[in-house]
């Protein structure tokens, strides 16, 4: 199986490359948006490293949302430009089970929490089952906005040790270190934002699930909010034109 | 804090930068063994992009072995070049160790095995220790060069579920699932090799211990087992000279 994987879904501008089943490569930055003039440039810098042939993937894995509405766009034009000009299918892949799938095979919920503004977090909680070598991710709570108080009041509810990672865990580190009644995590350095190679292995994951690739055409960010301008049309009383 | 990690101890060319204990990038490459005409280079393209001045590091993190001989040579090259152009100390970190943090944090015992050749494998035993808000790592075999059967049996009588990764795996796979009577995990695509990231990681533990970062002269890889040269001098009964 031979994949790209990309995410721009936050500050993290991040690609990877599948070839048979390996990650060939991947190339992180954890540096200023400017994923519109990074994001292609990097992956164009990889294959050419890593010797590898766009053409030769079967699909091209992208972080679907939630995250930066901005991001969102950037990493799904990106994604559908080349799936269409190479005729693959795309894997759309949530930016909050990518997140998780950097503590793949931990035995604690595994809580990814992006900064989403306005007192909100984008967070769902995650756990991954035991298999034959292995382990499969499956979801305690969907993703949603909500805020981070809510969702540290759902995990005291459950009970069970919790890692949390994402760039929202700076914003609501003091939050969590007064309210949360189980004992934690925060993801060290090298685990705390989000990666493409996540973002690959979660979707070969999926693949091997039996679940299909979809057409680009088909492709559409998960914003699972209204941006900032559709809130304030809304409070206007406008309506889409 | 500020970090450049590097690890070409294997097939894997890896770069990481830290600034401020974050990390602000990482470049991984896992294709052909050109380490000495791609660390370099990889390392100045992650500084371009991450506006990154390795004149503020505070030391160079780097995979002091065990692995390739030819692979630890240029690593430690680079490593002390830098670190003596640039008057600043080295952090050598195991191989295994830094390989170990790819499962950071997890409730089994981390076993990283690298083909060592000669029917051998470089693999050490590890486990994460639960501590406040973290996990450390501590040492439950020290890495050896050893037979692979002779690391599965030492495991088998440890009674605890293992997870395996490193290039070793796809060597001796056959093995570990015949022998292996404990239950045990294979490192999924993102986390079966080398990353500049876990040296970083594993550096910044290594310091916030209060480990001291050692003057670049002072620096050597660590082999393990000496080199082929070496044992076929040995075997000539001829001494170095």
């Amino acid at each position: 199986m031979n994949l790209i994987a990309l995410d721009s879904s936050g500050q993290t501008a991040t690609v990877a490359l599948v070839s048979g089943g390996k990650l060939l490569g991947e190339y992180t930055i954890n540096h200023k948006k400017t994923h519109s003039q990074t994001l292609m440039p990097m992956l164009d810098a990889l294959c050419t490293a890593a010797e590898f042939d766009p053409a030769a993937v079967d699909a091209i894995a992208v972080s679907a949302g939630p995250g930066s509405f901005t991001g969102l766009r950037i990493g799904a034009a990106a994604a559908k430009g080349m799936a269409q000009a190479l005729d693959k299918p795309v894997i759309a892949v949530s930016t909050l089970k990518a997140l998780a799938w950097q503590f793949y095979g931990s035995e604690e919920l595994v809580c990814p929490m992006m900064d989403a503004r306005r007192a909100q977090v984008y967070s769902g909680i995650y756990r991954f089952q035991r298999e034959a070598e292995g382990a499969r991710l499956t979801v305690v709570a969907e993703g949603a906005a909500l805020p981070a108080e809510e969702q540290l009041a759902r995990l005291n509810a459950m009970q069970e040790p919790v890692i949390f990672l994402g760039d929202g865990v700076e914003v609501h580190r003091t939050l969590i270190e007064t309210r949360m009644q189980r004992p934690f995590i925060l993801a060290p350095l090298h685990r705390r934002y989000q990666s493409a190679a996540c973002v690959a292995a979660c979707a070969a994951a999926m693949l091997a699930a039996g679940e299909e690739p979809m057409p680009a055409a088909l492709f559409a960010p998960e914003y699972l909010r209204p941006s900032q301008a559709e809130r304030e049309r809304a409070e206007r009383g406008e309506t889409a034109g």
